[in-house]
């Protein structure tokens, strides 16, 4: 037997090598092969793991150096980690020297013990022997990563924004939006939805033509959806229930504090509903899921970000005309457009809300038909509205939805009213020529969720790396 | 107190109306408000509940229907829902007339008992009283959707996706998908990962200028992003471990079984690593995480598709020169492309580890620099290759990752050497400035890993809606 080849890898002797060459056998074997066997090991030291140790014991952990503090003989290295902050205190004399030239941005590996001390974050620090560079910042921060809050503009945090992120609130707000990812597809699943995912290049967009992004497909012309609502349609007939959580593109020419150009759009289609409330059940269920999974697991970043989670037990539900009578009314505010909700309005309605029954959020029904899409049902009581729903949270539209045409000839026939055309659209009738049930469905934005559960003034505070009229990078 | 207002529910009843017009009250209530309180209901009966009642319960269910078998005075309607089959048992006299005009793709609703039926799908059947159509198909079928296999072309499934995905074992593939997304993000979650969702529209692409699909945005030149690579980076410094299970784009002009222009990547980007191996436990110990869930809850859907799951307990490892010349000798196949494995290559290094080891997965590792992108990091021991891996599952590469560098200097230096300009790159490369910890990462396409998963020949057969140079539609 030969002696096994090369080695990268000796220092980490986590696995073994083994021989696989045998110069006895006929078929020629490779000099040299190691077996991945799925040990994943965290050599940063989670912040759990230290907190079930001794005082005293003896630990490695690494980070990213959030702040220093120079107190005379003893330096404070706060390092960043994934799960929160962590202490690390240096002396001189009893630390090595190294500790002396770290310095804000730079990571490390350092070594040392654990005590126990109430005042530092997560209620311990380590008694640092030693620290090593692993990388190194080249440049003295821009903005104050490491404060509280970045009292800076939204403008300055965006222009810098792989920087600013690095500040704990900053980052919060993200763990929260993946705790409202997290909850929504938790919450299907547990209630028989499939996921799936829908292509976002496609010939024709899901609700015409206006504010489509389009684009050159191998000399074809095509688009980028704007909704994956046709395909999910399409696949209710399928999985009878489906949910999809991914980018949709709008090519809006709008510049407010509540619009992206591309945002996560959470998505679901239900197949054998009774009415459209079931699809207003379900979303109220997850919303219920979604504050107690936040609570139970991500509660540090609320606290951090000081956010106050919403009811949930029970929203009310009023109609549009309703609705909008109402804050007229009450607010002695003039109605303007009769058939949408103007941004104020959806303000009032919350406001009204709030204050007269204590909700933070509410499901608005009935939107005219003619504000509503094709495929949108009409209500057989009335026509001229439709059998739908937007969820407005703390006065905010967050969700929009309803039940849908599922007849082929109804469908065709409110097309032809709608003065479409039928062409594009055959793949997506042919699933209604072939029988489709009852349905409904919704579609969240979930860069707006986030914004108004952690009561941010500007959607772009929610988004990773916004997409606007103006950006286009990072 | 006045009556409450009208109501577009009270046949559901399910939830009740409550009075919230006080007329003593100075400010305007609404006339009409109802509570949705989150009480989700499954009218359509779910399999397992069916499952768990008595013999001769009365039950409503719904379904489409997906066979029709008329034997003399018995019907026999076999419903497709999105837990399996059910079969309703009709006959003359004893079940009301309407269920004669039934036919396959109908939605309905039916009433009847359980009768335990170990022949039946399920277990069970209904005796069925009463059958009501929820809607109607217009059409006799195209393809023959509720046959076991449907032994037609590709391209005539393609055709008529949203019918040909009826067939139940065209739509089990698509739930073992949702088992490995699922079983991604699961894995990845308990591991301390933070999910991520980046933009798909930028300014300039992760890994260079070709095969990138263009498009105008708002008079600026834009491009999909073929990869959240610069992403996934910029965020390692923010959240230590990420991930991202969304769509990438690129506009190759292949045309091959196992390529498509869209697809679902999955993303993932570690800090703190000790060396690449790292990344390669982590997908290791995500397809041992995924085995175990498919095992666990697709076991129904795996059955029908007759799929066998992988061998994960251990992988082996090779180098790129050693598998090169090892399948060059062992089946005396020329080499020709020094700097790449040949998809032929990638077959017969899949075929001598499964032969020699059992093997169904072979990590190939230290790619040449060459054939690398800018970011990935040379072996110091060796600056011809890199630190960085392909996954063969079954003879197919279905990841790629490695090693990123994460040194400012060392960065923009292999930019120049690669000839490339930091143009467009400065908020990347701004993540470094100001520290990086050591990091790798890879990417993993889902539906080529489906598809060796099921042992489909064309990776079109595990998309939904694929898209190649031919295909935008449906």
């Amino acid at each position: 037997m030969k002696e096994q080849g090369r080695s990268y890898r000796n220092m980490s002797g986590k696995c073994a090598f083994f021989q696989c060459f045998d110069s006895n056998r006929k078929d020629r074997g490779v000099n040299w092969m190691e077996k991945i066997t799925g040990v994943t090991k965290d050599s940063a030291g989670a912040a759990a793991a230290l907190k079930a140790m001794e005082e005293g014991a003896h630990v490695k952990v690494k980070g990213a150096v959030h702040s220093v503090r120079r107190m005379g003989e003893i330096t404070f290295l706060i390092l960043r980690r994934r799960d929160g902050l962590l202490q690390l205190v240096c002396e001189e004399g009893k630390t090595k020297e190294g500790y002396r030239e770290v310095r804000e941005g730079d990571t490390l590996k350092a070594e040392g013990t654990i005590r126990k001390e109430e005042r530092s974050p997560g209620g311990l620090e380590i008694v640092t022997e030693e620290v090593t560079k692993l990388s190194e910042s080249k440049k003295a921060f821009p903005l104050p990563v490491s404060r509280k809050k970045l009292n800076t503009s939204l403008e300055a945090k965006l222009s810098v924004r792989p920087l600013s992120l690095r500040n704990l609130r900053e980052r919060a707000k993200f763990k929260i939006q993946e705790g409202i990812c997290r909850a929504f597809r938790e919450y299907l699943f547990q209630n028989g939805f499939t996921e799936i995912h829908t292509p976002k290049i496609g010939a024709k967009g899901a609700e015409g033509g206006a504010n489509l992004f389009r684009l050159d497909y191998f000399h074809k012309k095509a688009v980028l959806e704007q909704s994956p609502q046709l395909y999910k349609q399409m696949m209710v007939g399928v999985f009878d229930r489906v949910f999809e959580t991914g980018p949709v593109f709008r090519a809006e020419k709008h510049n407010t504090k509540r619009h992206l150009n591309e945002y996560t759009s959470l998505d679901l289609e239900m197949g054998y509903i009774d009415d459209f409330t079931d699809v207003m059940e379900v979303e109220t269920g997850f919303l219920q899921y979604m504050t107690r999974l936040l609570e139970q697991e991500y509660r540090p970043w609320l606290d951090l970000l000081g956010a106050r989670l919403p009811k949930t037990d029970e929203i009310p539900s009023v109609r549009f005309d309703e609705a909008k009578q109402l804050v007229a009314e009450v607010y002695q505010r003039p109605m303007r457009a009769p058939y949408d909700l103007e941004p104020e309005e959806e303000e009032l309605i919350g406001r009204y809300f709030k204050e007269t029954y204590g909700a933070d959020f509410v499901f608005v029904t009935h939107y005219p038909s003619r504000k509503r899409p094709f495929y949108a049902m009409d209500d057989p009581a009335d026509p001229k509205v439709t059998l739908s729903f937007d969820l407005l949270f703390r006065g905010l539209e967050v969700t929009t939805g309803g039940q849908r045409i599922h007849d082929y000839d109804k469908l065709t026939a409110k097309i032809g009213e709608k003065k479409m055309t039928t062409e594009g659209l055959e793949d997506y009738l042919s699933a209604f020529l072939y029988g489709m049930p009852p349905h409904g469905g919704l579609g969240i934005g979930l860069e707006r969720l986030t914004m108004q559960l952690l009561g941010e003034e500007n959607i772009r505070e929610t988004c990773l790396f916004p997409r606007d009229l103006k950006r286009l990078e990072p």
